[in-house]
């Protein structure tokens, strides 16, 4: 039987852009609720510059109130070395860090040029005063909100540029708009894979749903070999500096579909499906998603 | 350049759901909005009890001003032999028959056994004063609200009996519930293709996105080698005699991810928009689709 991990980013990618801003109570609820459905791997969180997305400065409480329990992976994303640093000084051990691959999109999401990006990536790797797993996330490798259809080269180069600072790294290939198209996905995941993918480098899959894509673009990464995918509970999510991206696919209905096609992963939808409900009903919160909506008995008893 | 057709069922499967009935001059503007955005298949109506189904009772009416459009292909339903006659009496040239794989879904949608519906497509064959297009609609070839998981054995075994009766016609092969999943689709209609399929012998895929499934599902099918796509405008649909399924995948949906494919659908999609704004605003419309809720610059200029 096939196994896929699932990568739980709600309570970063979600609840970044919720307005007003969720109560630390209530993002630590909904991280406890995932952790206990069985999600292996949460995105808790994100060190980022609290006047720029003051959703995430509680960052801390929430971490220390999940704890690092065991046989799970809790990582929190940092736009830059400091926000990095300040993750691992909090006792973090996995850090997702950020780059686009379109120019534009990273001046617009972190205020620099990709070669600074990447500058200050190196800084994070050589300053680190531990070591720590690396998830460089790869934004808009398909679409640029503002570049539109992103060249699968620049793609690769930013891949061989990352493996000159480290040879050990999981990349988070992301359809940041949720305008990749299943052949493009396959093509690309598959390529990076066959190119660069060994026991140390490793490929995951990021993607949003606006376009009603989220399933079958998921389903070509897996195609490709990806087994690693992120997901939002309920939908959540969507980036606020990329117009008009919705939510993230929802892990709900990810982990639907893969368990009815005979794949592992390891959460509990029933369980998932009660967080879930949880989350949506946040004030703010922009949901998305297709099974939670349903009759519970026409889910879960699938 | 890949080529498939897309068969417009709104005007059947989803106008048939809809409380209050749908205004005649509306079902009309709809249908011929759809005609003009470039769809070359449409599924008009039904020729059904009009005590069952009082939604359909003006399909004479619909036929009438849609006329028979140069290279269009004009279809319409019909679950027995008496509605069959009575459509090619008005002048239509194919007919959408249908069976469900599921004996109780077939005695839930057209109140028969299987062997009875069969043996009523027999009458029609036989009685039938001219030629005619033939569609059989296999309805719950993947699951069934009733009997659950369905056989892929049975489901040949269906097309066996229907190809003992006639040696040319298309199959549509439905998932009535929207819960198949890619790759039970894919793997179906693999094998349905390559044990009966020809010249003369087509496979459909009929889908609905009630889990979120319809595009990736469709896209399985496409894999398979299948180029023919069943769906309606706006999501409208669902069946009324399957307990909870949604509607079918949104015809701007499909035509959005096959364009983006560079697969050619023959539908513009901009006046496909347009005529979808119109039909979901329709009292009782019950729609879905993605891209359709979308900016409209985001989806058209892909």
């Amino acid at each position: 039987m096939s196994v896929v991990e699932i990568v739980e980013v709600g309570p970063r990618d979600g609840f970044q852009a919720v307005v007003p801003i969720i109560p630390t109570a209530d993002k630590i609820a909904v991280c406890q609720g995932l952790l206990d459905a069985g999600v292996t791997r949460l995105e808790a969180g994100a060190f980022v510059s609290p006047k720029a997305i003051p959703q995430m400065s509680d960052v801390r409480e929430v971490l220390a109130a999940i704890g690092a329990p065991t046989g799970r992976r809790i990582s929190v994303l940092a736009p830059n070395a400091k926000g990095g640093l300040l993750a691992l000084a909090a006792g973090v051990d996995e850090i997702v860090f950020v780059i686009s691959v379109s120019e534009a999109h990273n001046r617009s999401n972190v205020a620099r040029s990709t070669e600074e990006s990447f500058a200050d990536l190196a800084v994070l790797l050589r300053t680190a005063p531990r070591a720590f797993r690396l998830r460089l996330n790869l934004a808009t490798c398909f679409d640029c909100p503002f570049e539109g259809r992103v060249d699968e080269d620049r793609v690769c180069r930013f891949v061989e540029q990352a493996l000159a600072l480290t040879p050990a790294l999981e990349f988070g290939v992301c359809d940041t708009t949720g305008r990749a198209f299943p052949d493009h996905v396959r093509r690309l995941m598959g390529r990076l894979r066959s190119q660069y993918g060994s026991e140390e480098v490793g490929f995951a899959f990021h993607g949003h749903d606006t376009y009603g894509l989220g399933i079958a673009n998921a389903l070509a990464a897996y195609d490709a070999g990806i087994r690693v995918f992120d997901a939002a509970t309920g939908g959540l999510g969507g980036c606020p500096f990329a117009p008009g991206a919705t939510g993230n696919t929802a892990t709900e209905d990810l982990v639907f579909t893969f368990a009815n096609m005979g794949v592992r992963t390891g959460i509990d939808l029933n369980r998932l499906l009660a967080v879930a409900d949880r989350a949506v009903v946040l004030p703010g919160a922009c949901v998305g998603g297709h099974v939670r909506a349903l009759p519970r008995h026409r889910v879960v008893a699938a």
